[in-house]
């Protein structure tokens, strides 16, 4: 901090295991993955090369390279993970993130169904060789799971062997522990709480309104992904009550 | 591709006529324009110089070059056309446009009234010297053409000499081919669709809504424009069936 | 301009005391703030160092230097006052903005309720070495005040030393002078606009709408404030009437 303030929550030092803040990737330029590094390395656990975005851009290698450096820990998207799947290859996805350098891997079955079993196994696989983020939850409409799936299927991909389970909520926000105009579903996420430790859990929360909610729920040290690359200082703020929405919150 | 996986649509290579993403340049700084180049370039037709942007940064003729030594075809938004056409400076228009070194044009009249025999003169007279975009729909509410006259505005841009047609939406994309909420208008789609070769079209589509929806309508080769310069990458994953959109849309 | 026409609206150099566009950085880079005075520093007025991002961007000096040799005064978000006078801190926070090298502060009680008596003398204390923006305004849904309020405060802040007064709108655009949906409180604006001069007012407006309302109710050199550094170009071609929405709006 430029300025040491008293009753700014600490943060603990990376690489730590709460905390977290995971940023999406979706395409950056080998400088703006520079520009990011530059201003937010200390604030940026996590960069997941976003869906597919991995197998198109040129530079990934480059910029792979570019966040280790700077000690952040770069990782393909779920769904990278899923075409490959569908594509029946999972070893040739193996070879392909092992050819990449990445130390962290998603295993996802947002779009594609995957018999949960054989999601496990895959888990208990890659977590061989890999930090395993599982993700939980659907990317479509009309195959919401139950609340009592979303705890069961979180507790056994965390015994397989996932570092971190991510509660699924689209770039958008508008899907899984979110209701359809971005609000969170309470309900859904108070049943995964009583049952999980939440320093467990990685929730997406690409919306300020959702970061918000969850540091005055879980505090400032909540696990939170799909932060836009120009959202991590704000975010950031909001942590450390810097910003108006979190400015009272953690005063005496 | 960073690995060839089976099954993914293919895409023809650039100069292309069909596939086409013409993507918005609000004002870039020439850095900016190089990142977008470096990522970008191979899914990139077109950029835009958007609305009068064109008159006000500095950096325009550096940009321009920029983009085009990466293959990129920059040009000048319709509505600077206007701005000439409402001052009756037709001439200075075609000097200026000659003077920056572009090789496209966009003939439009989103907010200007411009009688149709006048605005297809100057498509026939800047198509001597120029590729044409010429664009249909208004950017004015209250002002909307009948689906009879989106097709036949179309046809007769297109025998005047336009290179191809563009579908207006402006860049906030709720006007023209959407409706107030982003939505299609699918019937004005569907009418124009009947009568017209699609690959002759270029339609606006800023918001990922509208993209997967006419990839789906129209396969992954449509030709899409006003993409944000931070949304090609994005975009290409869902031509290619790698974004969980389209992710199981191009599999046997 | 890269070409003159007419009929474009004119606007004042900077240094300007109105027609100001005051930019919101939330975390820049200092590349991108150099990207920012390459293509806009001549329609740039101040830069925000938004909220208290200020204490957490490692390269804040790097930056205010960046801003101040482009001729563009960088300052401190109100909420950075607030958070140190939450914790009365007043010394240091005056400390603080004097070693950063600012010319400017802003002060504001958005969040933190502040007597406006006590307000004011931090407006005349701070004004003897800084010019000063003071915000009128609420972020906090539920403490809104009276139409009354907003005048009487406004003329007392102007009185102590205030060299324009900020019209709060937060980020979102969804507070204070606006409705929740965005559209501009005309009932409120009105009354302010009857019993202040204008020109002392500095209107947030982080939505192009909110822009266009201003531009099209006073004029192509109102001030406006909270904009994204990627709109600034965009702002000025409104204001000069060279995009759709004031196209014609400055035509004889």
């Amino acid at each position: 901090m430029n300025f040491n303030l008293p009753f700014i929550p600490e943060r603990p030092e990376r690489p730590r295991s709460s905390g977290l803040t995971m940023v999406m990737d979706k395409g950056l330029s080998l400088r703006q993955a520079e520009d990011l590094c530059e201003v937010a390395s200390e604030y940026t656990d996590f960069v997941k090369l976003g869906f597919g975005t991995g197998l198109l851009t040129p530079n990934v290698k480059d910029k792979i390279k570019c966040y280790q450096e700077a000690g952040i820990k770069p990782y393909f998207g779920g769904t990278l993970f899923e075409a490959f799947i569908a594509r029946n290859q999972f070893d040739d996805y193996r070879r392909f993130i092992e050819n990449s350098g990445v130390e962290t891997a998603e295993i996802s079955d947002g779009v594609l169904p995957i018999d949960h079993d054989k999601k496990c196994q895959y888990i208990r696989e890659l977590s061989k060789d890999f930090q395993i983020f599982s993700e939980v939850g659907t990317k479509l409409k009309g195959k919401e799971i139950s609340n009592a799936e979303w705890v069961s299927w979180m507790k056994t991909e965390l015994e397989a062997g996932a570092w971190k389970v991510i509660a699924e909520a689209r770039e958008s926000g508008n899907m899984g522990i979110y209701n359809e105009d971005g609000s969170a579903n309470s309900t859904l996420i108070m049943d995964i709480k009583k049952e999980i430790n939440t320093a467990e859990i990685l929730w997406e929360a690409p919306l300020k309104s959702q970061q918000v909610w969850f540091i005055k729920l879980l505090g400032p040290n909540v696990n939170l992904g799909n932060i836009s690359n120009t959202e991590v200082i704000p975010l950031e703020t909001l942590r450390r009550g810097l910003r108006g929405d979190t400015l009272l919150s953690f005063l005496p």
